[in-house]
């Protein structure tokens, strides 16, 4: 059987690993991200895998984009019963530096575009009664970070949207979860410029894709809500 | 000692209690909300009782008018020491029936006026080496309500950003704490409208105020992050 | 690859469940209970698939016997990667109605006896650089529940254990792991003698061994910690 | 009004500040310790200020010694209105280092003992339909810590039990908290034997005890399950 998903936040790093998962697994995947460039060139490698798959170029915080991403991916692919929102920003901040305009442009992006994309995907799942719907957490949702006000402010708030939403749509045959991912993903960016100690331990975006994907298979008599992902030599911050 | 203190968000409710039990202990209040008669009513009970009180009309979605709001109770009143961020609005839809307008002014409100106003007392605050900074929170700051998705988001994320300040604040000698407040809290309105049963136990407003005091109070070896306020017969929803 | 594991606390309902999961996937795995009649069907059940299964009648509160169970799944199977952690009583009474001695039992068969299982466990794992260890929680490991002190203590108890264990273990490759029930397990017990109604909805333990052994294959580049279970249309609790 | 109080775990820190705050805010304070040399000399102390206090030596272990211990503070000063379970110990071994003996010495200080106390107060305090019970926490209340298997076991189940408590007894108009303390505690014993740094901050005793006076003192349409405290310059463990 074949889903039709899609995954709002697409780059080189989980948002791909979460892709490649997702079409190998049989999904059709609407790609959804700012600019075209990476997301055709995903398109492209999936489409030679014989998988199905959408670049999609969406501004999740306009309301109107991220309605006609939507119709765009059920032109090609039909209903959508699953929906990754991954999208979110990083401004490390503290109180005094961060602006007005990069605590609204963190919700925006994080809070407002998962808001759209729900409101968008949830209709195709209750005709169906059922469908997946999956934020991507992190240390800051769960223990406000000094020094970054607006990220740990957005985080938290898409974890309060995902509890309410997964009290509101569980019973109608929709599972909403939050996966927390505490610690830093191993991608192209943070291996160039982050440039960890050859010991600190970074989570391999492929085994997160993994338990994303074994959420999207649970039954629903025993559903998660939330789950935590960390590399084994991390700390613990949460 | 006679302190300066903001609370943002004044009605006929815990507004109104923080204000009287504020201005009681000796500190200068500036009071905060967008329509001024109530804050004039209020200004005006106070000054008879030969307290200090500041009625200051503020929208606290525009950086302008909560800075002219800091201006004036400086100039009335000296450097703030205190700010308890009360204000919040309780859209209670579920995803389908919420417009992106009302889940964005929901933010505003909460989130967008909270940073605002913190990044006004601050300064001040740094400057003396000291001061507090108080967050109402409710039930849904810990647990997402089904059915109340603005809410729930804006609440979560008024949490993450009192815990990010903590951090941050806290060894600068400014004590941040956020209190949930779960449960229904007696205001005339509620009395008048909600219509709870004889039985079902409200929270007494002046009563919450003893509490937020005694957070003013504490010596900074042993401050509190969090709490929570609830009545006796209350079901712990928390 | 076979792996050997220990089940400790192994009924009709999700003991039994974990065992024929663990053991479809190729484990080897040692029963543990206090009643041999039940461990000696399972076996027979599991050695008619050509599966390994061992029954083992301990009593978990004892050291000695624990230590001799262990011997006894080592000598058939090898050392041990794997223990689930799933007993547990439940004692429903609050604090006049439940004598010291309740109290203790309690607490003996759920935390010294998961102690007792872990110390002969984990030096089998630590000698390989591997393996998991899975304690069952409930919806009172994280919420203490009125009239239901013995559980709510020893539940709690559980949880601290577990994540004390996995800041101990992760970083020698030893996966410690909490799963949070957050509802009625649909056992024959339950069926014959709770009566639920027709609608109320039961976690099908199948289900839950299902994410149990995908808890086992995490790569350790991302571990969960935590996560929790519980049917789409049942209350939240937690 | 003068209330009769019971503080279990009386030693030259927390315990004896708790001792001498409520003792001068008019409670008669029976005092419970395992050795009673400190007991008395802090009896003699009190009674010199005109207090009143009563030292009584009690292993918390055993629950002849406990029921003994409250019926000689109800002969002394009538019945019981307010308890503060403080005790607890702290092996801070792993798994490994840890015996089953020393696993059960932390649950039965911390745990048992504070059930056998609070089933001996708790009909007190309903004869009166008022009365508060507070427990003493730790970071490891809330997050187990790695290498301290006891303590991290023992503490988890402390909060569960009161949670369990308050939910039970709340309605009948008792108050249960539980005070989690996140960090060193400043007394004689962490000056001279645990050396901070100059720069470490301490938790101030009696700093402590106002805030747990402040609980007593909460009008029950408000009361407050759980607080945390920590020096401003404490990093958040919690």
């Amino acid at each position: 059987m074949s889903h039709t998903a899609v995954i709002a936040g697409v780059g080189p790093g989980l948002g791909a690993a979460l892709v490649r998962k997702f079409a190998k697994e049989g999904c059709r995947v609407g790609m959804f991200a700012r600019s075209a460039a990476y997301l055709q060139r995903l398109e492209a490698e999936l489409k030679q895998q014989s998988c199905g798959a959408l670049a999609v170029p969406v501004d999740l915080r306009e309301p109107t984009q991220v309605a006609a991403g939507f119709r765009a991916v059920r032109e090609s692919f039909g209903p959508v019963e699953i929906l990754v929102h991954h999208a979110g920003s990083a401004s490390w901040k503290g109180l005094l530096d961060l602006t007005p305009d990069e605590l609204e442009q963190g919700w925006r992006v994080a809070v407002y575009g998962g808001f759209l994309c729900a409101r968008e995907a949830v209709p195709d799942m209750l005709k169906k009664g059922r469908g997946t719907i999956l934020f991507t957490g992190a240390t800051s949702s769960v223990r406000g970070r000094g020094g970054a006000l607006a990220f740990s402010s957005a985080k938290f708030a898409v974890r309060g949207m995902a509890e309410s939403l997964a009290r509101e749509l569980w019973p109608k045959g929709i599972h909403v979860a939050h996966v927390v991912i505490d610690g830093v993903i191993d991608t192209p960016d943070v291996r160039q410029n982050y440039r960890p100690d050859a010991d600190e331990p970074l989570l391999n975006p492929d085994a997160i894709a993994d338990s994303y994907w074994n959420l999207v298979q649970q039954e629903r008599s025993a559903w998660t809500m939330e789950l935590d992902l960390r590399p084994y030599k991390e700390e613990f911050f949460v």
